[in-house]
């Protein structure tokens, strides 16, 4: 078995801010090394959409895909969009399970963080 | 001294969606203990305003505010809406410095936590 990752924000109209998930998602690469394949997505405005990077994980080896939401809340585009568009594009991929994880937050770790950049 | 924490996030027309920064905001006020103070406030869409929560915290006797952006990235509104706010809100304050923190990401800890999201 071979998981993929796919990591999907909102999509912004600015370049720059697309990228930054282009960073974070080489970053979670670097971390998980060959033990899973990483594809950054935008929910909407930007490519690549969530049905590419699925299509792409799936070209690229992935037997089963974890679609993780990089939103900060449980709001409407982390649990019911994303799952939405995620459940169309493996669609065309019968043989390949899915799963959508919840969103980052609320997580301990954002806790954290705050305390990290009020201190620092 | 007595330190202020004011956690600002964009804010939403949704009572939950601000209800959620109220819970983060109570979770980072239990592990701060006394050390300093903390108040929850919204860019836009929703009170407590940026300008509210910095004159409560200087009322509940913070002799200096830290804004932290509860945004995932450095984009405009982390940048430059939430700093210029706060400028205009401390315009009121003379005597109570302010320092706007970056805002949670690009950080490490964000990064795990999609690791986390993965393989929960």
């Amino acid at each position: 078995m071979t998981q993929g990752l796919l990591l999907v924000d909102h999509g912004s109209r600015r370049a720059s801010a697309n990228a930054l998930l282009d960073e974070v998602a080489e970053r979670v690469r670097a971390k998980l090394g060959e033990s899973a394949l990483v594809e950054p997505a935008h929910m909407e405005l930007a490519e690549p959409t969530l049905a590419q990077a699925f299509a792409r994980l799936v070209e690229r080896g992935a037997t089963e895909v974890v679609v993780v939401p990089y939103f900060l809340s449980p709001g409407r585009h982390a649990t019911e969009d994303v799952p939405r568009l995620a459940r169309e594009a493996a669609a065309a991929f019968p043989d390949t399970p899915h799963r959508v994880a919840p969103p980052l937050g609320p997580h301990d770790l954002l806790d954290q963080l705050v305390l990290v950049r009020f201190r620092e």
